[in-house]
C-alpha cells in the first residue's frame, strides 16, 4: 500500500473552492439548478479537468458526462465513481459537488501514486457527474441515473419539463450537453456523500458506510375544484382547490404520529393556480412523499393518504387526481464493497458505522447495474439543502482519503478483492 | 325626456367585442392584468375613442385616465363614471370593462341626444378607468381609487411591487401611463358593474342598486420555518412553514361555520419557498381575506384567524409574521344617488333590487371623495373571476341604458335633482 495521505488536501480544497464560482451564493448557500447556465459552467469546468488530466469524456443523453481514466486498457473493468454538481434552488455547496470532486482528486492520487510506485492497474477508473439527481428543476429525482440504470424511458425523461416549461432535451441541449454516448456500463459503483442526516454526528463517529435506503413514495397530487370571486361567492357554493390541498397537507403532517413504525411524510412544493389574492384557487397540485425503511408501512401510508385526500376532496367539493407516482422501493447496497470500506477506514485506526439513508442518491440506481456503495463523512448538524451545510475540512480531506484508498486496493486487486 | 332607447346597443356591442383583442383568450377568458401589454393596449384603444369624443383625456401618477367632456363649461359640477379595464388572471370579459365601455356608450348617447334637443347640460360628464381594481398583480386592490380617494400615499402604491419584483411606477412607465396631471374632485360618481353574485338571477330581477359594501380584513402572513431535506431530517426537527400555512388554511376554512353570523374566509394565494420537492419549505406567505356585512364579526374574525395562527405555528415549530394588513369597513352608498336609478328603472318597468355589494369595487373608495353608487345586471350564474363569466346581451344593454338616464337626468336637472 502506499504513503499515508494518500490524497492532497490543499488541491482538494483548492478545486472544491473553485468551484463555488458556479453558483455560490453570499450566504455561504449554492444555487446551481441542473442543466442552468451554472451548471453548464461548472460542467465545462469539469470537461476541462478531466481532459487535462488525459481522460476520455463521454456525454449521454440524458446530459450524464463520464471521464474515463483507460489505463488498464480497453478490456479492463471499470470502477465508477462520482455523484452530482446540481444543487437544490440555494442550497448547500457538498450535497452532490463534494462526491464529484473528491472523486477527481481521488482518481488522480491514484494515478499519480501506483504510477510513481510502478504497479499496474487492474480497473479503469471513471467519473461521474449524474444529471438532475436533485429533482429539484425536473421531476422525478435521480433522472439521469435511472435512465442510465434503464428504470426510465429516456425520451419520457427528456420530455419532463420544469416550471417554465422547459423540457430536458431543450435545456440539455441550451448548455451543450445533449449528448449521444452513452458510457458503458462499469463493474463497480462508489460513491461518497456528506451524509445529511446527524447519526455519524451524534455518535461522535466520522465515517459511515451505507447499507439500506429507505423506500419512497412521491406522487403529484392535484385537487381541482373551481376559480371564482373570494368576494361574493357564498362559503357554500365555493369548490376551493387550495383548501382541499391545506386539509390534506395538515393530515399528512399527523400521520407519522399514527403510524406503527418509522415514517417520513412531506410537502416540498404547491403549485396554486391561478394564485391571485381574490381569487378562489380552482387549482392545488402538491408534490407530496411517504418515506420509510419499512415496506409494509409504505403500502400503508399511500392507502392512507388516498384516503385523506377523499375525505379532503369531499368536504370542499373538489375532486384530487393523482399526475405522477414514483415509488422506490426499499434496497440494500453491496456488503463486498461495505467491507472494503470498512477495512480502508480500520488501516486508518476507524470504526464504520452502517447506515441508513433516507435521502436518495444515484447508487440507489446504480444497485440495478453493478454492486454499488455510498460511503459518507459528517454533515455539520446534519444539514442538507440549506445555504448553512457545511462539512469540516479535516471531514471532507477523510473522506476523499477514504474514496482513494477504496480505488487503489480494486485498482490493486482487481474486483474480485 | 328623451326617446326610448336612450343608447345604441348595436354601437355598445361592438366596442365591447373590440377590447376583447386586449388580453382575450380561446376559452372565452380575459388575461389583461393591470399595466400589462394588454392593458396598455387597452388603454390607448380608450384614449383614441376619448380623443375622437373631443374629450380631454389625463392621466395621474397612479395611471388612472379620465376623459372628459367639459360641455357645460369649465366650472361646471362633474358626473364621473367608469370602472377599470383590468382583469384577473384569466379571469371573465365583463368585470370591470363593462363598466367603463358602457359608460362610453351613455356619454356619447347622452351628448348626441341633449344636442339634438337642444338641451343645455348643467354637468360635465367623465370617464374614468382606474388602475390596478383586481390587485391581481399588485396588492392591495382598489390601488388607483385609494391614492385619488386620498386613503393611500401615492409614493407608497407607486412603490408596489409584483411578483417578478417590477415596482408600479416602473410598469406605469414601461406602457407610457406615468402621468402628472390629477383630475378634480367630481360631484357624483356611477359605476356599472355586473352583479358578481346570484341574488338578481335567484329573484328573476334584471337591475339591482347596492346600498351596503361589506368590510374585509385582507392579511399577508408569513409563516417562517427552516429549509431542509424532505427525506433524512427527522420528523421531530422539522420546522415545516407549508404545514403550518396548511394548518390555518383549514382552521380558516372551518371558521364561517364557527362565526354567529355570515363570514367569508379565503386564501387566494399561497407563496411556498424554496417550493422545491426535495426541500421541508422554509417560508410560506399566505394572502389572506375576512369578509362580513357585519363590523363585529370581523372583529372577530380577526382575533381569531391570529390565534389560529398561533396554534399551528406552535404545532409546527415555526413563526409567523404580518407582513401586510388591509382593513376596510362597512359602508354605504349614496341614497340620492340609490333613488335616481331606481326612479329611472321604474320609468323602464323595473323594480330595482337593493344589494350588499361583498366584492369591493372603486366606488368604495369613491364614497370618501363624492356621493357615489354602483348599479348592477346581473351576471349569468353569479360567475366573476373565470372564463365563463357572461352577462345577457339584453342586459349588458339593460345597464347602459339605465346609466345613461341616470346620466341625462343629472345633466338636464343638476346635481340638486
Amino acid at each position: 500500500m502506499t504513503d499515508i495521505p494518500l490524497i492532497q488536501a490543499d488541491r482538494l480544497h483548492a478545486l472544491m473552492d473553485a468551484f463555488i464560482a458556479h453558483g455560490g451564493e453570499a450566504d455561504g448557500g449554492m444555487h446551481r439548478l441542473t442543466l442552468s447556465a451554472e451548471d453548464g459552467a461548472a460542467r465545462d469546468h469539469l470537461a476541462a479537468w478531466m481532459k487535462t488530466q488525459g481522460m476520455v469524456v463521454t456525454v449521454d443523453c440524458m446530459g450524464n458526462m463520464v471521464g474515463l481514466l483507460d489505463w488498464a486498457g480497453p478490456d479492463g473493468p471499470v470502477v465508477m465513481t462520482g455523484s452530482h454538481l446540481d444543487s437544490q434552488p440555494h442550497g448547500g455547496r457538498y450535497d452532490g459537488a463534494y462526491g464529484v470532486l473528491a472523486a477527481c482528486e481521488a482518481v488522480q492520487s491514484v494515478r499519480d501514486g501506483m504510477i510513481a510506485q510502478g504497479i499496474a492497474p487492474r480497473c479503469n477508473l471513471a467519473i461521474v457527474d449524474w444529471t438532475n439527481e436533485e429533482g429539484a428543476r425536473f421531476q422525478p429525482s435521480l433522472l439521469g441515473s435511472a435512465v442510465y440504470a434503464g428504470l426510465l424511458d429516456a425520451d419520457d425523461a427528456r420530455s419532463r419539463q420544469d416550471g417554465d416549461g422547459v423540457t430536458v432535451a431543450q435545456a440539455l441541449g441550451a448548455i451543450g450537453y445533449d449528448g449521444s454516448t452513452t458510457f458503458p456500463k462499469p463493474q463497480a459503483y462508489v460513491e461518497l456523500h456528506v451524509e445529511c442526516n446527524t447519526v455519524l454526528e451524534r455518535e461522535g463517529a466520522r465515517f459511515g458506510a451505507i447499507t439500506r435506503h429507505w423506500g419512497a413514495v412521491k406522487y403529484r397530487l392535484a385537487f381541482i375544484g373551481r376559480q371564482a370571486h373570494t368576494g361574493p361567492t357564498p362559503m357554500e357554493d365555493r369548490q376551493d382547490a387550495l383548501l382541499g390541498a391545506a386539509q390534506l397537507i395538515a393530515a399528512l403532517g399527523a400521520m407519522p404520529g399514527r403510524a406503527e413504525g418509522t415514517l417520513y411524510t412531506s410537502v416540498g412544493r404547491l403549485e396554486v393556480r391561478p394564485n391571485s389574492p381574490n381569487v378562489v384557487p380552482g387549482e392545488a397540485v402538491l408534490f407530496l412523499e411517504l418515506r420509510s425503511p419499512d415496506q409494509a408501512l409504505i403500502d400503508w401510508a399511500e392507502t392512507e393518504m388516498l384516503a385523506q385526500a377523499d375525505i379532503a376532496a369531499k368536504a370542499t367539493r373538489t375532486r384530487h387526481e393523482t399526475r405522477y407516482i414514483d415509488r422506490r422501493g426499499v434496497g440494500f447496497f453491496d456488503e463486498g464493497l461495505i467491507a472494503l470500506a470498512t477495512t480502508e477506514a480500520a488501516a486508518l485506526g476507524l470504526v464504520t458505522r452502517r447506515l441508513d439513508t433516507i435521502a436518495a442518491h444515484d447508487a440507489i440506481c446504480m444497485i440495478h447495474v453493478c454492486p454499488s456503495v455510498v460511503i459518507n463523512v459528517p454533515s455539520i448538524g446534519g444539514v442538507c439543502h440549506h445555504p448553512s451545510e457545511r462539512t469540516s475540512p479535516e471531514d471532507l480531506t477523510l473522506g476523499a482519503e477514504l474514496l482513494a484508498r477504496m480505488l487503489w486496493r480494486l485498482c490493486e486487486e482487481g474486483l474480485a478483492a
